[in-house]
């Protein structure tokens, strides 16, 4: 009986020692896991391998520190991009609190469909008067103002739909996945069409990404000094397009070395996907796909901006990651 | 009798250990001193006080971290620019390596006074027969097929005065900086007239500089794919000067920050030191001032190139730091 009772104490206190055990392993990966917001899918195990490989150090594909570099598109990789770039909702909202000085804007086309709100008549001007009003928006001040001008309306301005700060608008899962890159020795470069200076004010903040890690599209700049004061005044000219064949070249410009690996989401990310994956050594590429229009939108090769057709197909044929965000991603943003 | 003994004893073990106390201080001090190639001369100190203020948590003119940048000139300020330009001896035996490839230029100026040593009338061809014949050197090939052509050049090349490698005509005294700098927080960058390409070949290796903090001059690129390899073809048109006025916009696009200390050599760093200490914080503006003939080389008005002329005036007016190679340099350059 003592000895009976004894073996059934014991068999308890080893079942909920074993019990306790488990728990507390299984909160410790829960808090370890480096990708929680990722689902336990193929893409998310793929990341977790490629980072491994290229970290171990006598593996094959083992790659010193300083080469880990790692690219990331932003408009629809890193944050949302639709229903408009919000780099094209800034200059919108420009042209609505520039037009007291203006007053021939009311009469003047690309201008006044914007100040009416007619979207139609806007998307006919194109690209020449997209052209214009970036211009009109972007150019005319110096590099300061226009960080102070971006900085204030950052700050203030919300998504239509979904009523937040568009910094709110970023994705957890690709945030997590920064911070895992990082905490792996990797340095984080964003390689964007959108303008290098509308980019820089919040990046360092947002994505933990400084100023001189962020390539993008530019405008010239012009040196000069005024009243004794250095400025750089920048100038309604187009400097560099960094989209589709730009993005390698910007990345050479300004890494000047290959990355080993890239994230983006449309054709304009095609030739940054192919110059950082098409060689003979470990290389990784990422494609976010975007369909969950419930829990932000579903679109591919039926959008004019933001299209993935071509880099979509050619994901299959290189073998790059392609990401489902509706099946892929456990959540979408950041919890407040 | 005894009283009197002991208290000489104690006298003497005091002076001794005081002796030995300041001893070992000073062996520290020597050991720990991060200029040893700094003679204890203004310069020094300026540099010493600089950083203290600036990384002195709490003190009205701490800088934090990830703003301490700091910006090099390169040719005249990190190594020797005399009797010419590095990239230029590179140019020049690069036409002579490619001549039997191009037969017409046995006939053709500038690349017959090229081949014929004939140093006049080159100098007459000026700045187009100099852009005839980096375009001829420089473009023409991909990037990596020119990062190859640069390792091996700089790799077995010989300036004429020093018989050393260039990469060996480096100042210690600059080295040194650099690397008190990075102790202390800062991100160095290069910020070159030379070309950007040229320069990332051997920058880290020689400076500690990564490939994606070097800003020069570049020419276009342009990208391909090529039977399926994704290349970046060095087109003959040029991208950007990254001299004078053309160093504030160079570091305004690749580093998207104002640097907090320059140092320069020559009027080519005037825009870049007034860029960065004219402010309202402290700021660090420094000029190498070549004045030792005979461990190096002497000008400053008198030369045409590496002319330092209106930033000397400059730097009396803006209090930057002038190094006087002759008297603040122990040593000029690293002992093999």
């Amino acid at each position: 009986m003592f000895a009976a009772f004894d073996l059934a104490k014991v068999a308890r206190a080893g079942a909920l020692g074993i019990a306790a055990t488990l728990l507390v392993v299984v909160a410790a990966w829960a808090q370890n896991d480096p990708l929680p917001s990722w689902n336990d899918t193929a893409p998310k195990a793929a990341i977790v391998e490629f980072v491994k490989k290229v970290t171990t150090e006598n593996s094959p594909d083992f790659v010193p520190e300083p080469e880990r570099i790692a690219v990331f598109d932003n408009d629809g990789t890193l944050w949302v991009e639709h229903p408009m770039y919000t780099q094209l909702a800034f200059a919108l909202d420009r042209v609505k609190a520039m037009a007291d000085a203006h007053p021939e804007w009311k009469d003047t086309q690309p201008f006044k469909a914007v100040l009416e709100g007619d979207m139609k008549t806007l998307a006919a001007a194109g690209e020449k008067g997209l052209m214009e009003i970036l211009m009109a928006t972007h150019a005319g001040m110096t590099s300061d103002e226009f960080q102070t001008i971006v900085t204030d309306w950052i700050a203030t301005a919300r998504d239509p739909r979904f009523k937040k700060p568009y910094t709110e608008l970023v994705y957890q899962p690709m945030l997590e996945l920064l911070t895992y890159l990082r905490a792996n020795g990797f340095k984080t470069f964003i390689v964007s069409g959108g303008g290098i200076e509308f980019m820089r004010p919040w990046m360092e903040r947002v994505y933990g990404v400084p100023p001189e890690q962020v390539v993008g599209s530019s405008i010239k700049t012009q040196f000069e000094m005024r009243d004794g004061t250095p400025t750089l005044m920048r100038l309604p000219q187009v400097n560099f397009i960094d989209d589709k064949t730009g993005k390698p070249v910007g990345i050479n410009e300004h890494i000047g070395r290959r990355p080993i690996a890239a994230f983006g989401n449309s054709d304009g990310d095609l030739e940054m996907l192919q110059w950082t994956t098409l060689g003979d050594k470990a290389r990784f590429g990422l494609i976010v796909h975007h369909t969950d229009a419930e829990r932000e939108y579903a679109y591919d090769r039926n959008t004019e901006f933001g299209r993935l057709d071509t880099a979509l197909d050619a994901a299959a044929v290189n073998q790059w990651t392609v990401v489902d965000m509706k099946t892929d991603w456990k959540q979408i943003f950041p919890e407040k």
